[in-house]
């Protein structure tokens, strides 16, 4: 179809393999964000379910059950509900961090209101639950009522956490999990288990999705520091930075206050804990964590992570899918060397 | 119990003829409202779920999956499910309505933030649904899930009727339906599908439900104008009119709306369309109610519905419990009269 493979990229390549399947999760979703009585929601879901995702978590959960050699239709209701979950969380993260913009385009608490968000939020949820319901597959249930509750809570945690320099790197797995690799863990799981394969195969699926979610958080909470690099190019790119003018620990910080001496405590203690910041702050943050190597630490586990996950698809059927979803993984770190 | 049965109210009296059950609700509810890793939530939660609602929603679920002979303790999680449902609703609900107080104390958007309260909501949604799977009933978690997608779905209705003068009574029945009666229903009717009971039954249990919910609701919209007479006694209670100072149409305005002349129209486009308010404009408002009789009206709506609820009953065992959900329906509108 004039797609150029060597040149494309993974999650490209992986949607013109699952491009029939991919049109079916689309029209459900277009057909269950519809709502008879309030014409709200459709105008507030439309313009975040069409502004063009990547749509990588259906897509987990149609490859891993085509890898599974499944038949069925129900991977595609499944594969909505994944993405309905994850529509939900961005709407009421964009509330929860007074966002403006998500993906180059104003967001709807910003477009509507923050009330609307969060009611129209809570009904894509429901809907994900009324289509993760329709399978009758009551291990789905679990897994995905699972990884509601642990992003719900990941969130609360990222919340509490967030201008506390004393969080640990323990916390942080907690909070990443439930922001990102929960999803990708469950999307990937139940994609075995609707192809009722052997245990061994749908434990495979969930560490390659846990291990491809974490490693993506992970290497997005470095590109938020302008990747392992930064300092000697320096902080005029303006998207470098958010997560320190917002006072959100992520790795590379959290592992520099564990390194730093007195000073550099203070220096965090006032940026972070404080939030008094000023002019040069972020260059001084920048020369802190490349002074502790933690830019070039977080790199080498965001690998680890993905050589995890790459581990387990040894587990599953050798198949062009297999091949997409390793190529995945490495794509998720490529971007940072 | 030292209970004195001929002054009890209603719900009093079923909640002692339920306590064991009841007790049972309260522990499964502090149990899944823990959560190992973000303390916040307990803290959220508690203010809520401590401060001592009637439990009524949960107590229909009890109730009714006894009344059919259940002698299982799954209704127990069920109960327990549709408390934290509403819990969960009441916490978004506060950020939407920007309140400061619930049941008499600071809401929780008022003690934490609004954050706290959107996540911690979504963290009570999870952990409803978490608990509805353990069960192993298809049936039940289509059900409580189509109630969840019902009160989403009238929530963003309410957003988007308020203000506007032209909501029809349709409307107005789809927002109470979401707002209360959908989990009123859903809480009866689960009790009665969990007990195998026979389709008539489970349908007169849902009949039930729905019926109290739609007069439970519309008698509190009744008395936020005071109840029939308030014109007599004045607008000199506080509590009477907010409704009209959110600019919320319910169904005595509604109905005044629609016999309305032009001059009173241009009354309830001003103060509520507009939200152009003064001094004697809810004393007007209230003129106008009485004049085209709506409040009246609007009680005897409220008694239809009852006495719907009460003529489903008549297909259920004969049973103690059933003459308590009986008299609970009489009492809904009793505060009418």
């Amino acid at each position: 179809m004039g797609l150029d493979h060597a040149a494309a990229k993974p999650h490209e390549r992986m949607s013109a393999a699952l491009a029939e399947d991919l049109a079916g999760v689309n029209a459900l979703i277009r057909d269950r964000m519809a709502s008879e009585h309030a014409p709200r929601i459709p105008e507030v879901t439309a313009h975040l379910v069409e502004a063009g995702g990547k749509r990588v978590r259906p897509m987990l959960t149609l490859a891993c059950a085509r890898l599974c050699g499944y038949t069925g239709t129900d991977h595609v209701k499944l594969a909505a509900t994944v993405e309905f979950i994850h529509t939900a969380t961005l709407l009421h993260d964009d509330v929860v961090d007074e966002s403006e913009k998500r993906r180059g385009r104003p967001t709807a608490n910003l477009l509507w209101d923050n009330k609307s968000s969060v009611l129209v939020g809570d009904y894509l949820f429901a809907r994900a639950f009324q289509l993760m319901v329709e399978p009758g597959s009551l291990r789905v249930l679990s897994i995905l009522s699972n990884a509601a509750a642990t992003i719900a809570e990941g969130e609360v945690l990222q919340l509490s956490a967030a201008m506390n320099i004393d969080t640990t790197e323990a916390t942080y797995l907690q909070v990443i999990r439930g922001k990102t690799a929960a999803l990708f863990e469950a999307a990937c799981e139940v994609g075995g288990v609707i192809s009722d394969s052997d245990e061994a195969i749908v434990r495979a699926l969930a560490a390659y999705g846990d291990g491809l979610g974490v490693a993506f958080q992970m290497a997005d909470d470095l590109l938020d520091w302008g990747g392992v690099d930064a300092a000697s190019t320096g902080t005029l790119d303006k998207n470098i930075g958010d997560d320190f003018r917002e006072r959100k620990l992520t790795l590379p910080v959290i592992r520099a206050i564990a390194a730093a001496d007195a000073e550099q405590r203070a220096f965090w203690a006032r940026t972070i804990a404080k939030g008094d910041q000023h002019d040069g702050d972020l260059d001084e943050a920048l020369r802190l964590l490349t002074l502790h190597g933690t830019l070039a630490q977080t790199r080498d586990e965001a690998h680890a992570h993905v050589a995890r996950a790459k581990a387990a698809l040894a587990d599953l059927p050798d198949d062009p899918i297999r091949d997409m979803l390793g190529d995945l993984a490495d794509y998720v770190v490529a971007r940072l060397n």
